[in-house]
Parts: structure tokens; C-alpha cells; sequence
């Protein structure tokens, strides 16, 4: 279905971030984190079903790259359309990216978005389309990095001198189009010398706490330790944890957040031993439309995620697992909202649409 | 180290329980539960550093199953052994048991057991003596499962019908000398006709609850599902939980219960959302000398198990993990202490002190 290529040429440890989604040799290329820590593999997305599929099984993940990917993701089903077909492809490819995963609201957004540049330009014809389209996907794509790094600068704020961190799950530069939610504001705090040490959660059953968080903060020489996600409540009543950072898949209008299944539970313990929790995300993981958390869809994956681990069954064969990807931490346990406008607070019904009022719309 | 036998003679489907420990041929074998459920692996500990090392390495596991592991490894140590040697033997075994796990009280409960009889016996020689102690392990082996059926009868009238009971870990038949505590409780409301579905929490990082709890009940029949441990929110919030019961590796005379890692988080959760939290331990788990869990020692395990899985690295090859093997759950959080002299309730400190005094010396 792709090619791939070993190489990571976008990325250098010592740049403090790096891309998994790469426009290149005019195509799109994206990091396959299924493959990570042990392997970094490309994938080469020349037609949109390697971009939905990609987005399906996880190679490409976190709610702000999956806007990106799907951005680009419009332009690579585009390409070489007829113009009398443009019309229908749009809707065609539109619908087969806007499909893959129901939670996170930004590949929705980025999608609409889309649509929007594409209908301004469908009259000129398929290259000019496409290559308006192109140049507003570049836009988001840098926007994105930019929007996290003013998020970092913010956030990084709110720590103290020697703080113990708590991260859930990979909110860095692979869940973004670059730097990252909330490892980007860990970075910033940690550049502003007040980080001191990240707790990793394992996060399963995908291990994306262990497998890319560890990954990333390996590269950036922040130090870390990796914990089971049972651990948290030990480490908590031990005192070991200051604060606690997470990134967001869908934000509700009153504050509520889905994030990766096991995140309410953290959010839980947090409020049992006063530990500050944060959650950090761009303006466009709200979701003014969805009032309450009760009203986002929240993705049941297979059962086969969590009974087998490499191939390898670790339940007996009859077993079944619930799979749900998602929880959702009501608005009450949180205690500030992380973003490129500002740190909200609550109530955040207000201080949510007053964010959304100052966000400027990105490109497009 | 020792011979493997891929049979297992002392157990079938139907009769509800099973042992992990059994004595025969004139030997002691013991059930290898690192290789569960893939294989039916059996040891046979033909030296008390092969008992030894069968604890340390979680080949055999659970509080009271270690117990009564460690009370067959005085009989395999001592055997054999000069008379005039007896008593320096006996020091160096119950040393090298002793030191094997550091939280589970019953270690320790039973081989202080054990010198009593050594004590009584080791003016009539070795072979007495030892006839003696195979005599008293027997009992205490038996005795267990007769506690735990106990613990049963007086745990399954907390059940209502339907109920969707979670446990974490595993605390069944594996765990003990058969019948199991935590799952004990839960088969004898199973048979009540009152369980009507159980949460197997997967148990990281070695998988307890996907692996052990989860091969057990399907070879009981009693319907599961089983969850991450970062589900367990989840579950509560959209209330698809009704009971908890766990086990307990050690219990402070105030209540406080050391138990697997994660038992903590569950407990929270529980209160949160008001879902009644049980522990099931036999009296024997109480250690009266413990004041409070901020005394019970709290063994950290390797780092390895936590970042690699199956011999895969899950995590950067720098990763190092922090892996408390338990943690301690405050009194307040638990509904009820089921022991096989009834359910103990707050306040703790007078019931535990009752239950002990009411609680018939095992034989020995």
C-alpha cells in the first residue's frame, strides 16, 4: 500500500521538536508510530485510502495531527481529478477521511475548513484547486507548531521550581504537526528550568505513553520515568507527582474533555490529593457545538487490543475486552485549559466562548 | 532446576476449584503461573531454593498460596537433614523462604507456624520432624480451602441479583491453596445465582487479571469481560459496575490493605462513585502488629517488567520504569472486610481485633 523509507529527514534531535507528517518530494509521508520505539518507518500516502487507513490503525494519532493529515489528505485524493469530477471527489474523499475516527473534532474541523478553500477554488479547475488546497494545508501544518509553541509559553507558567509532572497517554510532536500539546508545554517548562522529572503512564493497551512519550522526551533529554497506569494512585499518595499535564481529543462547550481512555481516572486522583490537573490543546479541539461531555461519540476499538500483545494472546482464547478509547473528565476536575489564546479557567462556559471569540482563525 | 510435567492431575473443570500447590509422588509441585494461560507448566521443587525462586520469580503468587507454598518448602528443606544439623537447617530455610516477598504477611504468618511444630517435633529426629511438618502443611493446605469457602458463603450474601462485579489481580484458586478469596466470593454469588457478569482488570505490567483471573473463570463458566486498568473509570462513570471485591497481601489491624498495585485507583473510583468496595483476605492476612498500612513494606520490582513485554521492548532502550509491586488502600475506602469469620465493618480497629480473637488457630 506505501512504501518506506528508513530515514527520518525531517527531524534532529536537538531541534527541540520534529514533524510525523512530511510533505515531500511532492507527496505526503507519514511516521507509522505503530512502528515506534523500535522502528522509524514512513509511510508514503499517494492516494487517500493509505491516508484513512493510516488515521484508522494508529500510524497517524492525537487530535491536532489527524486534522493536518486529513488536510493534506484532501489534496492527495484531489490530484489528477478530472475537473467536470471535482465536485463528487470532493465529497468522495471528504466523506472517506471524515469516517475513520469519530472522537477527535479537529479532523472534522480541518476537513470543514477544507471545504471551505475548496469551494472558492473549484471554479479555476483541479491544479489551481489543488494548489490552493496544498498551500492552505501547508498553512495549517505550520499554524499547528506555531499555535503549540505559544501554548508551551503559556502553560510553562503555571510550574514551579523542581515540579514532578504527570503526563497521560502522547499529547508531543507526534499527536501535533509538530512540538506538541501538552509535552510542548512540558518542554517549555522544562526549558524554563522548572520541570524537573515527567511520569510517563504506560497508557494501554496501545502503549502510547511508554512507546512515544518516553520516545520523544528520550530526544529531548528531559528526564522521565515510565509507570504502569495503576501506578498513579501509588505515586500520588506518595506525594510524588506536583502536576499533571494531558492533551484533549474533543473539549465540550462547558469544559468537559475527552482524552485516551484512563484519563478521568487520573483526573480522579488528582482531585483526592489536590494535585493541580491541566488540560492543554488548541482553540480548535473545542467543540461549541457539543455542550456536555455526555453528547461526545466516544470510539470502542477491538476487543484484540487490549487480549493480545505482539501477536502474542495474553487472555485465554474465549476472552473479550471492552475497548473503549476514550473517557471523558468532567469540567469540575479540571483546573485550567491550556491553550494558544491563554490558560482558561473555569467557569469555562465563559471563559470558553471568550477564547473562541480571540482565536483567530488559522489559514482558510 | 527443576522437571516439568505438561499434565495437570489434581484438577478439573467441573469441580469448581483447583489447586496450584499439590504434593504428590512424595513431592512438592507447584504450577508455573508466569506461563498461564499459553501453558500448563507444573515444577517440582525438589529443594527449597526452587520453592524459593518459584515465589520470587511470581511462578507461584497470591499471599495465601505463597503461604502455603513456603510451609511445603520447610518439609522439602529439611529432609534428608543429619539430626545434629536440624536446627541450623531449619534457620537457613526459613531464612531463605522468608526473604523471597517482603508485603504478603501469610509468608511469614505460616513459617512462624512452622517452627512451632519444628519446635514440638525436632528432639524426635528428622524423619518425625518432618512427618510432622508434611502433616501440618497438609492441614494448613486444606484448612485454606476450607477458609476461602467460608469467606465465600459469607461474601455471596453481600450480592444482589445482576450485579457486574470487578475484581483486580487475581485472587482466586491461583492465588491460594484453591477456591480462591476474591473470586471465591464471586463464585459463591455466581452460584447464588446473583453475579451475573465480572470485570477482569488486565493488571499491569504482569497481567494477573488478563491472564490468570480470566483463564480461571472461563474454566468456571462465570461470564467476564476484561478491561485495562485505565478503563476502570470509564466503566464506573457510564455505571457498569455494581460491586468490587479484591484480595489482600497484607491488612493493618486499622484496615488499611496493602494489595497489587492499582487496588488503590480502583478504590477511589469506587468512592467517587459510591460503588461499594469489599476485600476478601482469610484472617491470616491480618498482621495485628502492622498499626497502619504507612508500616507495611512495599516491594518495588524490576524495571523490565515494565518496559519490555514478552522480550519486546515497549519503551525507548533508556527508559527505566518505577514498578511498586502494591499499594496501600485507607480504610475508609472499604465497604467491608470479608474473612472467612464474617464480614468485618468499620470501625476497623474493633472488628479486626473481634475477628482475631475469634478466628480458630489453624492446625499447628
Amino acid at each position: 500500500m506505501s512504501e518506506k523509507n528508513e530515514t527520518n529527514p525531517g527531524s534532529s534531535p536537538s531541534e527541540k521538536t520534529f514533524s510525523p507528517i512530511e510533505w515531500r518530494d511532492d507527496g505526503l509521508w507519514l511516521l507509522d508510530q505503530t512502528q515506534l520505539p523500535g522502528r522509524e518507518v514512513w509511510l508514503e500516502c499517494d492516494r487517500p485510502e493509505v491516508v484513512a487507513e493510516a488515521i484508522r490503525r494508529l500510524s497517524v494519532r492525537g487530535a491536532p495531527a489527524i486534522g493536518v493529515s486529513a488536510a493534506y489528505g484532501l489534496v492527495v485524493g484531489l490530484r489528477g481529478t478530472p475537473s467536470e469530477d471535482l465536485e463528487r471527489r470532493f465529497e468522495e474523499v471528504y466523506e472517506l477521511l471524515a469516517t475513520t475516527r469519530p472522537t477527535a473534532v479537529n479532523l472534522r474541523w480541518a476537513l470543514d475548513r477544507g471545504r471551505r478553500v475548496f469551494e472558492r477554488h473549484r471554479g479555476e479547475g483541479t491544479e489551481a484547486t489543488v494548489a490552493a488546497l496544498l498551500e492552505w494545508a501547508h498553512g495549517l501544518h505550520s499554524a499547528d507548531v506555531e499555535t503549540n509553541r505559544r501554548m508551551g509559553a503559556h502553560g510553562s507558567a503555571l510550574f514551579h521550581p523542581g515540579d514532578r509532572v504527570l503526563t497521560h497517554c502522547n499529547a508531543g510532536a507526534l499527536a501535533t504537526a509538530g512540538y506538541g500539546t501538552a509535552v510542548g508545554v512540558i518542554t517549555a517548562g522544562f526549558d524554563a528550568g522548572k520541570v524537573a522529572q515527567v511520569w510517563v503512564d504506560e497508557t494501554r493497551p496501545l502503549l502510547q505513553g511508554s512507546r512515544l512519550t518516553a520516545w520523544e522526551l528520550d530526544r529531548l533529554g528531559i528526564p522521565f520515568r515510565v509507570v504502569t497506569d495503576s501506578s498513579v494512585g501509588a505515586l500520588m499518595s506518595r506525594e510524588m507527582v506536583d502536576r499533571i499535564v494531558v492533551g484533549a481529543d474533543r473539549i465540550a462547550a462547558n469544559g468537559d474533555t475527552a482524552n485516551k481512555i484512563g484519563t478521568y481516572t487520573v483526573a480522579v486522583l488528582a482531585a483526592r490529593h489536590r494535585v493541580p490537573f491541566y488540560v492543554a490543546a488548541p482553540t480548535s479541539t473545542i467543540d461549541p457545538d457539543t455542550a456536555t461531555g455526555n453528547e461526545i461519540p466516544i470510539e470502542v476499538r477491538d476487543s484484540d487490543e487490549v487480549t493480545r500483545f505482539h501477536g502474542v494472546e495474553v487472555s485465554p482464547a474465549a476472552a473479550e475486552a471492552q475497548n473503549f478509547a476514550f473517557d471523558v473528565t468532567p469540567h469540575e476536575l479540571i483546573a485550567g485549559i491550556i491553550t494558544e489564546v491563554g490558560v482558561l479557567e473555569p467557569p469555562y462556559v465563559d471563559s470558553i466562548r471568550d477564547a473562541l471569540g480571540r482565536a483567530q482563525e488559522p489559514t482558510g
